[in-house]
């Protein structure tokens, strides 16, 4: 397989010391004392990524078992919840809930734009009898970025405990769990961390805990089940056997964000820097507002299809791009700019290949992407 | 982490050119279409492991993922279903039924021999109204192997669909999917294998794919449902993304085992004269009869603690070794000869170790244990 | 030790397939009959790069072992020798002929000029009673890259064997061995070809040869005699135990310059950009004329210290750049821009980082030294 | 090319480790402050190893180069050259002192045998107007090991300055460098300190640096120059530019020497039992006394070819041995036990296949070769 450069929203490319210590000679995670110290370890630097004191565990499996196992552990049949819904990931996270017995109730808000914070307590004001909500971080097919710091604090004043998907936000958005009262915050290795795909992780807030182990009703599942989890470091016994290298690996990588200089920073400047070169150029955003720092999210221009620009890009310039899917399919392109590939460099070599494509589809450009983009740096 | 020689019953030491494969550069697995293909022929090599035509998935999850999956899948409320038991972990697959709604029948077998055959026919002549039934190739706990040739081929004749658990066994014993009539068989990455822990992977007869499409009510959950994984070639369409460099391993792992002149036999000359070493020493096995080849069970000698063994072989000559749990806890040592530990230099350091900390222990042996091992061969 | 980008005129970033093939696991150099092909095969992938049928070798060495031992072999006391100079490494030539008893004549050119050519073909009209005439390809120190093609020819049409360093030449700039009429061409490792330092290369012509093996008087030295390696294939003898890691990982990055559409353009298209961008930008290029499309030359601003300029890199950027020494020392910064460092996007950042130092240290820029570069590409 | 283990006299296996830090990215080892550092204190870590306080230099090349270095540099023309010669590699050392000039005396002794002092210190009463000694620690071609304490000492004495040829002894066998008044002792990267070929390294006493830089007449080549090295760490510049990887990987090797609990009795422990089983076999080890604790040699058995038992261990079993060359080629065979391949469980593989292809070439053996071995631990 001939290696292309990933500008996609996740998986990233993966740092080669990331890459080095997932082939480190192992031990038995079941019976070797130190690797329970060492996953723990791991878990804390996950903390400092969080900023949090609730426990971190991370699953062994993509981030979309970190969002079901919040939801089968946390809801029980009947628990009414609240979907807060501005894309096709909030709306989906409504059918998790409702696999595990919830009655659903949507907040929708406009799809181009952040979620709408005033509409919501207006909702909540009315209408508040949630045990459970669950919200997006960062829509990744939009390129969304919603406001949990006041969504969760709402929440919070409410009662109702948040669950939050902010599988492509960690890392690359700010994130304050214990500060903005988020209850449980799910994460994937692959994304703005830039590890290998495989692992998701939650933080999960003394209430939350306090729901899971309180249910009337066993969890229906073992593998989602996180209360299996409970006492796993008091006990040095893991519910399964756990993937060691690919722990090693994301050790390194949560190393490596940490001893970055400002890495949030860093993914404004290059989500504001790409997003401003492509207006100047004239083409349009998909989102209004509530722009996203880790995905950038563009209408297909008019005359060009999707699948022409995504071949041209990998073919001639040996780049993968994404489209998205739902109702967005062929209609938008999505360049990511999360983790390792949030670098200047990267993004010149990305949109000066995308302003080709562009051209030889014959997309009228004002100005040239790359050098746009450099000059907003 | 200081790194101890793991001689087991799985996570196995993993040959350096699976963990270079593990740490090559990605692809976006969603978007690259040559990872479908590769995924593809890691699965079609799979098939040649297993010795079936039947689909195989490979799934990011340990090997409880695959068992649970499974049972997830193919089991209604109310089905009836058999569970045959004579160890620890097939007793546990009851459970796992139990989770899915499962009246579960029990078939006790003694849990220091491999399932009585005769009896189980006896059995089946009486009451075979069973739509899945679930069994264990390889009882790990207690290192006993079970003709699962002749159960399953007997369950087929009453038309009930085998779910075989057969992680520590696939590699390392003889296993003919098609030609025995296995419905379902799952493994691990980590055991005879010998990839990293963190994948599992299963078979699925065309028998077993109906019952799974063909079902009155939806699966209770997500990750566990296998048939959102039914066209996930023809669509170019994972159901989530996949863990690119675990499945980059386990190809080289298993291209390893399929390029190995005669793995099966290894295990067997290496088990029996591991075993033949222990007992000429003086030493009780556990099981009484239906030895596996890939791990051997010892009863503890008396007067001695397993904690001072396992200890001693970390400390003093840094080798892992096992015990076991439930009502073996403390009972008894395992040591793993899977995969990569699999080979007559691995076993001779390990038991020259084991000998030298039984003496030291006062255990009496009548021989040398390595001395022993090595005359057997 | 951190690791910084090298932007340095060699060694250079070495491509992580060429470090994971140093990484391989070994077999005996000496005693394998594979290792001599693999040998055999990374000397005709150099053939190639030099376009030449001549013998190539391989010496276990740095670049000056290939020099010393083109001298030490082909000259005997007492011959006479050209030596064309027009910079400190063409200069120091003519040490190496000396030390094996040449009696060594200049030919000088401006030190900021390439070789003037028809200078010294008047001067060889005059006197042509040279055995050997020693010569640079490109003059690293000074960033000057000479008319190898037209001086090579030239002294063959006088019967001189023709000498020359192309250690920062060779898979930078062009060359055509056998069509120039080049006998001896000799490179190093870690310049344009970004393997690891450590090794020399030489091609050697059949009239070189001859020269060599019908001397008076023996060669004064081992290490440095060629004559030794003459049938090292036919015997598979090789004169010492070859550094078979070295020569994985060298073989590595030939197959990379090979497999590279067009290594020599992008040279000469990244060369240019960077020294139109600093000319531009006000800077002086040390070169006058005979630019060099590996390195860059430009003298030190006014009122600005080298030594200011690289700690600010390093400390500031993490980049090393490189300055010189003997008459250039503190006068000059180098660039490197060879091999794996030769891509728009290195010397984008490293041009960056240039201009915000040189504006730190009060140098006045016409330009943003990175904006002028990707304009000129 | 597959790879066999190499049970060669060197170069060794070469461990992960090791070859981790080879493939390390770089940094200029010629303008990184760092790097000198790091060289330094691998030089430091060698002094460990030597036990000595003298400088130590590593030089790019393989072994003969550090011989030669030390030959060039200390020797003048006209000087009286002692060469102490039990075997072909002492022999050989005489070749390149008269190679720079010397008058060499040879003193011959039992090419079975170690070097006879007794004989050696008579000699020397009679004639000892020697600027210089040179011997070799141990033969590598016949494995066998001298005095060199004692030898040293007595040169000393007399006076004059010991060059010893210690490749393949240093990290196998007892070297007290500075108490026992070893002049230069020269190694190589390749043998006991299993790190890659390519680097050789030598420790220069006070007495011997003095001759080196008061010589009459200059040194006749530059990389083989030592007193080019004299001053490098305080000018922070080194010769010529330093193969960093392999310093690196070097670096490690020896590091895992130094933290190896006892490597040199290690070397004794396995050495004898290799010897004893073979002899306990009813073969010949060609020394008669004097025997190396780094690799064994035996006489071929009667009836039996060198190229059969060759081509068979590697065929059948995959396992590399050597022959030797000049009086000894197709006589002996050879069986290295060096640095990562002195451990029990390599030898048992390596005699159990030996064993095996003796029997198949009708060699009567008493015993069986890799029990007897395991016998003797």
């Amino acid at each position: 397989m001939k290696r292309p450069l990933i500008m996609t929203p996740g998986p990233t490319s993966i740092h080669e010391e990331v890459r080095r210590s997932l082939s480190e000679q192992i031990t038995n995670p079941d019976l070797d004392m130190h690797f329970f110290d060492f996953y723990k370890e791991t878990c804390s630097k996950l903390q400092r990524v969080l900023k949090t004191d609730n426990d971190v565990l991370i699953l062994n499996g993509e981030g979309i078992l970190g969002l079901e196992a919040a939801c089968a552990s946390l809801i029980e049949p009947g628990d009414r919840v609240l979907c807060i819904d501005n894309g096709i990931f909030g709306n989906g996270f409504g059918d998790f809930a409702r696999m595990y017995g919830a009655e659903v109730v949507y907040f929708k808000s406009d799809y181009r734009k952040a979620v709408n914070v005033l509409a919501l307590e207006k909702f909540l004001d009315n209408d508040n009898a949630f045990t459970v909500a669950t919200l997006v971080h960062c829509e990744t097919p939009s390129g969304i970025t919603n406001s949990v710091e006041q969504i969760c604090q709402l929440l919070n004043k409410f009662g109702i405990i948040s669950v939050v998907d902010s599988v492509s936000g960690i890392g690359g958005e700010p994130i304050e769990t214990d500060k903005w009262k988020m209850d449980i915050v799910l994460g994937g290795s692959q994304k703005c961390l830039s590890a290998p795909p495989g692992l998701t992780f939650l933080s999960i807030s003394e209430k939350a805990w306090k729901k899971i182990l309180n249910r009337r009703l066993p969890i229906a599942g073992y593998y989602v089940n996180l209360s299996i989890w409970k006492d796993w470091y008091q006990n040095r016994e893991f519910p399964y056997t756990q993937p060691i290298n690919d722990i090693f690996g994301f050790h390194t990588a949560i190393e490596r964000w940490l001893s970055d200089e400002n890495p949030l920073l860093r993914h404004k400047v290059i989500g504001e820097a790409a997003r401003k070169s492509l207006i100047e150029a004239g083409l349009e955003l998909f989102p209004l507002e509530g722009f996203s720092n880790t995905v950038t999210t563009i209408n297909i221009p008019e005359n060009t299809k999707f699948k022409d620009v995504f071949n041209s890009m990998l073919e001639d310039h040996n780049i993968l791009i994404a489209g998205a899917f739902g109702f967005l399919k062929d209609k938008v392109i999505r360049i990511g700019h999360m983790g390792e590939n949030c670098y200047e460099d990267r993004l010149y070599v990305a949109l000066k290949a995308l302003d080709n494509v562009f051209r030889k589809n014959n997309v009228k450009l004002n100005v040239e992407l790359h050098k746009a983009f450099i000059s907003k740096l």
